[in-house]
């Protein structure tokens, strides 16, 4: 982050980190499908531009990124474009403003929104930045808990699985950055909720730290089905699905009549070539049941009501929060790829920068 | 039907042929699954009863029969009980009321409702029957287009598909009982509505007849998802889907952003002991799109209002009945396996009496 030796300039220009795709990925994306790259950029807005200039200080590792890191020809199956080869990949993160030509912005404020993996952006839509009202609180959890994964979980809990209470709820991926709000949303609206995860290290956080009234790890059991009638022997009202697959699968056969699978996600089928074929959506017909998908982005209405009523659970000790913080760009390519194989405890965040 | 010889009663006992299920069926259903039986009935309601006495005149055939041929150990599938072994299946038929003791009916009532596949049935809960306000039309028309398959159109395309002007509709099995009304039903919303079926002669009805702006034999496509992108370019906003599998995995792929699947039957799926893999599902999520089951028995408080609007676009020519008819109780069975290959052109009908 040395200024540039150019002394005629009056705007330092700076070296520039960024994680670049080096390849579109088919199948199982690795580490060597991306690289860090370095290059020099003005920390100022260019002239006649109306933009920001980010300094980025977290990053966040989703898995809906997976999809972008493949080349779609027909782009039916991703909900925003294929990341370009050779150019910074882009996800939601947190920033601050070093310069601005916008009149909502000037330096020092603090944002989070689509940014760079790299070190600075220019952000030429700074529209679509939120700026972070809660700054007493760790500014990381802009990526997660009070971000685009809390904003999911929030929206999809109460808009697509509308939780009663005393509703029996089932939570897939329950430990990461979504699930593990979703269960404690379902707790605060007084229904009984299970979750499954990949280690019993995990399934102790559901347990321990979570509040999830039960939880299994999925790695152990050979039958799902009998694994989820254990545990909720009276049916499911809700399933919050975020792997798809085999757990999709099994809990179709298990929902209670009205049922709502609210789908998240199926992180378990992206890298697949071809994905498991579920054999009981019939179950939908007998019971009424409404498998509703959704993203994010149709529910930005209700980030102001949602950023209030989460920064306050978490201030009155309502809603824990795991991050799994890792330090540097550099480690940005590993923390990303670890997340599909369930590597990360909680939400994955990579911390470039503190301030 | 002569009556008994026995001379010393008062009351006339006569012959009642049923269509009774000789074994529990697993995969293809065949006519030899059923055998026709006579027994001899009082036709007056037994003494200290409150029931009602049917002459059955029209039984009607419907692919939800299938469920309830099967024996399930734990009742997941179906709606309804398995039939038993040796005694009258059962299903929504039209009748006339030979006896009474119950206030609410009276000698020659015409109803319809669920009742035996035979000639005369014991209701012992005829609260469950609908009397019939339109018998100036056809009365077996109380089997289809303004009895439980109309009701299934209706409720199922309004309630489940909620369309809006302008909507692009597809609906697979078009021709059927519950397709050609939704067709229908879809134009008088003002939608632009596609549908599918097994033979030339049933895209012919639906184009001249239902009023289908195209249509398509999938039995004649090689490639489903192209036979949908031809005919639809800018996707599909309701799958209204009675047929499952393969279609059902095309359209998902063919969705519009916030597209509906209304999933009312999965025929193709019925008589497989695996059922198909659906690979597509994950299209639920980029395009927020709703997969919702759902089956006629909710949607019974909606039938006065339903009764009357249909009743009323029958007669005004807006919508057009196509009713196969087959006659005597003898050719229920073939009737009802026939459903499962297309071979009925039209809502099923067994007339097994006209009076």
């Amino acid at each position: 982050m040395a200024g540039s030796s150019s002394e005629e300039k009056a705007v330092a220009a700076v070296q520039n980190k960024k994680v670049v795709l080096r390849r579109h990925v088919t199948g199982f994306p690795t580490e060597d499908d991306m690289e860090i790259t370095v290059d020099t950029t003005e920390i100022r807005v260019p002239a006649g531009q109306t933009a920001v200039l980010l300094k980025n200080l977290y990053l966040s590792c989703d898995p809906w990124m997976r999809g972008r890191m493949t080349k779609h020809e027909d782009g039916a199956s991703v909900p925003a474009t294929d990341f370009a080869i050779g150019e910074a990949m882009v996800n939601y993160g947190v920033g601050k403003v070093i310069d601005s030509t916008h009149p909502e912005f000037t330096g020092g404020d603090l944002v989070w929104g689509m940014s760079g993996w790299e070190e600075y952006t220019l952000i030429t839509q700074p529209e679509s930045l939120h700026k972070i009202n809660h700054a007493d609180l760790p500014l990381s959890y802009y990526t997660g808990v009070l971000g685009m994964p809390g904003l999911t979980a929030y929206a999809g809990f109460t808009q697509v699985g509308r939780p009663k209470k005393g509703d029996f709820v089932f939570v897939s991926a329950a430990s990461g950055a979504v699930g593990q709000l979703v269960g404690q949303l379902a707790k605060i609206a007084g229904c009984y909720v299970v979750g499954s995860a990949g280690s019993d290290e995990k399934v102790g956080l559901l347990k321990t730290k979570f509040g999830y009234d039960d939880a299994f790890n999925y790695k152990s059991e050979t039958d799902l089905g009998a694994a989820l009638k254990r545990r909720l022997p009276d049916g499911v009202d809700i399933y919050f699905d975020n792997v798809g697959g085999a757990t999709l699968d099994a809990a179709l056969l298990h929902m209670r009549d009205g049922g709502r699978v609210a789908v998240c996600g199926m992180i378990s089928q992206y890298n697949l070539e071809e994905r498991d074929g579920l054999r009981n959506l019939y179950c939908v017909i007998p019971k009424a049941i409404r498998v509703e998908g959704f993203n994010v982005g149709r529910f930005f209405h209700l980030y102001e009501r949602f950023e209030e009523e989460m920064a306050g659970y978490i201030k009155d000790g309502k809603v824990a929060v795991v991050e799994d913080v890792v330090e540097g760009i550099e480690s940005a390519p590993a923390a990303l790829i670890g997340l599909f194989s369930g590597k990360n405890v909680g939400k994955q965040v990579v911390a470039i920068a503190r301030a």
